[in-house]
Parts: structure tokens; sequence; C-alpha cells
């Protein structure tokens, strides 16, 4: 087991009815600014009772709305402008991943003095995290199971075509509550999309090479094999609360350091998927099966061990060479996200072999040079990925 | 799945050498009261890494040693007493969980005020937690995997014949360092009952009934696992480094709230097990081990489903009878106790028929009159548990 830190504030507040804790979690007084994204949450009945329990005691309200999927600066700089008006101190995040990643960015422009005028630079900073020492707090109401955004420190900005990874370290939302009824009236492809994302997020983490974290691994795979077990369920059968909390309850898990604790992590997947969606418009979670299959069969000697683990121990391969069982776990995942709804090559978005430059160009810019758990994934790997997943 | 709330404030700080981050940790200018018990942590070197730290910065250290297994609440009130007259402002326990749950007693105790020379009511509010606002800060240096007391605001408290629960929410470590190799030197047994605790730990949350709450039961199921496979090694292999993470970073796991949020929780075998500790002086593990297999066999109908489950996924107990699989699942984990080096009958500690009427009454005392998951289980049950482990 490798070395780690692990440390994580949010406080959980899971199931049916928890917006009623509301009044009770966020400070009274506050001056609040909610922030949401296209305005289901407002037509679904979320925001009604967020504002209910709000109200109880002496707040102000404001809101902001349209903040998009894959949130972009310049939509995010009203939110900060209003910020700074009002006098926001407290922000709390109506929505999905890309509303609660929005809010994370908020949440430090809203406070960075020193950046005022180039709030660009904020943007900069990456995985290492903005130096911003106290950035607004900021809570969430999660409504889509995917991002564990609701859980975490981090996110993703769009600026003009750069998709950005934006961390600080005190942007842990303050509570999330994960009810999981808000999401029975999601459109059944961003419910798949949260499933695929959920499964990506944990191999990124798992599927690597192997340290002996016993902890980690088996945790791993509880995820995914509750993500085999329930995700066409949960598609399917929106309303069937066990099957969608285990959903909320794993995306959440996922991404909230617990099962990247002392284990090598890949995230090339990830990274090569960002291109694509700030390239070409796909969700997130398109662009992800579509790399997933093709980057394992192309590292297939590399992951070779944590993939026989894959098939063994989460979809039950347990006959056959080990070639065998890797290309089975590979075919049977392919085969899980085409039965989401999922398309799994790059063809199927009328991306063909003429765009792999731009994709690799877009890599370099961005320093993706040397990707995965071993920093093995030059750019000419990643093409011959993209290669594969024409 | 049931409703939840899961918050856990703790740093974990987990691998070789991470003592060296201690002068980053702890604040600067701080009292220091340095808590630890017998003394091995200076012979085998913990206390000086730890010093070496702290004297990095304008510190004051103070130390207080001697604190018992099972604490007293006799021997925490000297360190009160300094707390109070050296005006310390931060706890470092070092040491493993009697050092720490004391550590978490001094902390509220030190600052009750408005409980001064009657700290002893302290202790009667159990489950429900002190009202105490602001305990001193604390931070662990943890020597020992078995009690989780690293990463959780609970303890329990030793007062005459009495062993009392102690909770005070914020009373979570700011920091734990959970250094594997500070374990090497303890004595087996203590190893031996470290695996046994986080065993008894995991299946006080997991052999209860279904919820359809497949992360929890999967991430038990995993820790579960894990003891089974690196138990009798890491016990006979004390310097296998992997071996022993795998049992830290399990015991810590499996009692800080992860495993047991949305599911129901037994806890039956831990009340009956602290009065064989407090009337008999048996260690903890030593009377979890004694409970667990009759509380399983007594029980074997209301726990069926979940006893079914742990001998097919934990076991790989797959053909038979229902009956079957329950019977053996309950024989393998006896003898995991007895290889271990436990014993599992209370004559085995010469506690004869004569002896449960005593420990009934201490029950009834105690008000566990209602104990387990359903709160099915009565003094009476609890008495036919008994005679059955005689």
């Amino acid at each position: 087991m490798n070395n780690f830190n692990f440390y994580n504030t949010t406080q959980i507040v899971f199931g049916k009815g928890q917006t009623k804790q509301l009044d009770k979690l966020v400070p009274k007084n506050a001056k609040i600014l909610i922030t949401y994204g296209g305005g289901s949450v407002y037509t679904n009945g979320v925001m009604d009772k967020v504002k209910a329990e709000l109200v109880k005691s002496d707040r102000k309200i404001f809101e902001f709305g349209g903040i998009e999927p894959n949130p972009r600066f310049e939509t995010l700089m009203k939110a900060v402008a209003i910020c700074r008006d009002k006098k926001i101190d407290f922000l709390l995040a109506v929505g999905g991943g890309s509303v609660m990643d929005g809010t994370k960015f908020i949440a430090v422009a809203a406070v960075a003095d020193e950046y005022i005028g180039k709030e660009e630079e904020l943007l900069k900073f990456g995985f290492a995290g903005t130096p911003i020492e106290n950035p607004l707090p900021l809570a969430t109401v999660a409504t889509l199971p995917a991002t564990g955004s609701e859980m975490n420190s981090g996110a993703v900005i769009t600026n003009g075509e750069d998709k950005l990874p934006f961390f600080n370290s005190k942007n842990f939302p303050r509570f999330s509550i994960l009810d999981p009824e808000f999401t029975y009236t999601l459109p059944p492809k961003q419910v798949a999309n949260g499933v695929i994302d959920t499964f990506v997020h944990t191999v990124e983490q798992y599927v690597t090479y192997p340290v002996d974290a016993r902890f980690q691994d088996r945790t791993s795979e509880g995820i995914l094999q509750t993500l085999f077990e329930i995700g066409a369920k949960t598609v399917n059968e929106p309303a069937d609360y066990d099957a969608r909390a285990n959903l909320v309850w794993c995306s959440t898990m996922a991404l909230n350091g617990l099962i990247g604790s002392g284990v090598p992590q890949d995230w090339s997947v990830h990274m090569i998927g960002h291109e694509l969606t700030a390239l070409y418009g796909l969700d997130h979670a398109q662009s992800l099966a579509i790399v997933l299959p093709a980057m394992w069969r192309f590292r297939q000697v590399e992951k070779s061990e944590k993939l026989i683990q894959f098939a063994e121990r989460v979809l039950g391969i347990t006959e056959g060479s080990d070639d065998y069982k890797i290309n089975k776990a590979i075919n049977m995942t392919e085969t899980f996200f085409n039965e989401l709804g999922a398309k799994t090559k790059l063809i199927d978005y009328g991306i063909t072999e003429t765009d792999v430059e731009k994709i690799i160009k877009a890599l370099e810019k961005h320093g993706m040079t040397a990707l995965s758990e071993r920093g093995d994934v030059t750019l000419d790997i990643s093409e011959q990925v993209l290669r594969m997943a024409l």
C-alpha cells in the first residue's frame, strides 16, 4: 500500500425528505446565493422544498440560474459579480455536477481580491489548487448522481475550448443533501451517463497495477459490481428507490478520495475524454465510454494484473487463460455501456481519422503528454488509442 | 437503504515515516499534553520521533503517561488537572485505543467548567453525547490497529465496575498518523485482539438484516475477507508491511461511521462483552470472541439472511442448505478466532454458570435490556446466549 493522506470534511445527509434538515444546516442570517442550472429544479419541485426550509430563519436569498453543462467561465463570472455586489456569504448549489463544479469556482473567485479583472488566471492552477485561503462556504443539494462533486473539493471548468481541472483544498461542500427521490425526473440518458461516469471514476483508481491495498480494491469492486447489478434497472425504473439510492451513494463514494487513497491512479481516459467534450460537445460520460475500451485494449499488458482481478472478482470470469479473461472483461464492459445506450466508437459521433491530429494537438496544448498511473501514455500512445477507438 | 448522516472530519495521514508531518499538522505555539499508556512508546522509539518533530516549532510540551487498558476515570482526572493547571490547548494521544479513548474524555472534562468537582456526571450521557461545545482539540499517533478510535468521536471509559460509552460530536481527532511500522513491536496477542476487534466491529454493522445497501455490504465484506486473509499472517509475521498496513486501514474503516451508514446496527455482542471485561478483566477482544459465536447461534433465525450472505460472499460457502451455510460460517468464524489464539468459551476464563446472574444484573443496571438491530435481545435472551457460551 502506498502512503496517503485522506481528508474529507463534507457532511452527507442522505435519504428521503432530507431537505427538512436545511434550516438547521445553513447558518441563520446568511446571505445566500442559490445556484442552479437549466431550471429543472423549478419544474420538479426541488427548489420549492429548498426555499421552504431556508425561509424558516431570517436569511436573504438570491438566485443565479443558467449554469450550463460543462460550466463556462464567463457564465460563472456573472454569479461572481452578484456575490460581490450583494455581499453573499453562503453558496447553495442545487443541481448536478456542473452546478456544483461551477459553484466551487464562484466560491473562490468571489473572494480572490488579488485576481479581480484577471480571474481567468485562477484556472491555471490545475490539480495543484488555487492558493485562495478562505473561499465562500458552499453546500449542495445534489440532483444527479455522477460526478462526486458533492463530496470532493474538485471541479472542471470550461473556458473557450479548454476544459480545465479546478481545485481548492477548502472547497469541500459544508454539507450535501442527497435525496435519491430528487433524481427520479432525470432523463434516462443522464442517469445512464451517471452510471458510466461512476464506473469510469472507479476504474481510473482501480484498474492500474496492484499494490496490495485490499480495502481499496474491494471497495472499488463493490462499487463496480453494484453498477453492473443496478445500472440498467435504475435507468429503466427511475422510481425504484433502492436501486437509485445505491447509484447515488456509489457515485459519491467513487470520487471522494476514499478508493484512491494509497493506490496508483490513472485518469488518462478522463484527460482524453475532456478533449472530446471540449472539441465536439460530447457528454462527459459519452467520451469516457469511447476512450475506456480502447485504452484497456491498447494497454492490456501494462494493466494485465488488475484487468484479470477485475474479470475474476467483479465479473466472475474464472475460467480460461489470462488473455481470455482480459478480453472478455473488456468486451463485457463495452457491452454494459452499449446496453446503457452509450456508443463506444468515435465514428458514432462523426469523429473520423482526420480529427485525431486535432485532438492530439489539444492534449499537447494542455500538457497531457505523460498520462496514466505510470506516466507512460505519451501523445503517441494517446493517438494510437484514439485510432483504435475510431 | 435507510436514511443516514455521515460526517467525519479526521484527517488521516497514513504510512511509513508520516510522523515527519507532525510539525506541519500541530499548531505552532501550542501547549501540548502528550498522553500515552504503559510506556512502550518510549522503548520502541515512537515517542522520540514524535518529539523530534514537535520541538521544531516553539511549543510547550507536557506529558501524561500511565493510561491503562480500559482507561479509568480516576486516572484520566489526573490528566484533566494538568490541562487546567498548565492551560493545555492541544492534546496528542500517542498509543492505542485506550490512550485515544481516554484522551477524548480528557478533552471534554478539561473544559467542562460547569462540571468541576462532579466530572463523573459526564459519563452519564452515553451514546447521546456530552453537551460540551468546544472540547480541547486532540490528535493521535495511533500504535495499535483495533478500536477505530483514531477516526471517530467515541470512547469507552471505565468507572468502578462500569464500562461506559462516551461520545462528543466534536471529539473527532483533528488528524491521526497511522504508521503501520509503529505496530511491529506489539505483542502478538494484542495484534490478534486487534484483528478480532475489527472483525466484530464490522459484523455488528453487517450481520443484521438486509436493507439493500450494496456499497455498505460489500465494503464490510471486503474488510472481513481481508481479515480472514491477513489475520494469522500479520500476527505471525509482524514486519510484513503490507499485511500490517491492510490490518491498520481496515481497523480504521471498520469503525469510522462509513459501513454503518444507512444500515441497521446490532452492538449487542459489544454490550455483553463490556460486562465481561468490567467484571472479570477479560480483554475487550477476548470478550467479543466468546459472545459472538453464541449470539449468532442463538439468533441465527433473525440473522439468517445476512448470515447466509456472509457465508456465501465472504467465506465462499455456496453449496448446501441454508442451515448448513449458516452453521459452517459460524464454525469457521469460531475457528478463525481460535487460530488467532482467542478462546471462545466462558469456562476458558473460569466463568461458570453461577456467574451468569451477576453478568445479567450488570446489563440490567446499565439499561441493556433491549439490545440488537431489532431491540429484541432482552435480558432473558442475553442470559440464554451467555449459557450457550459457557
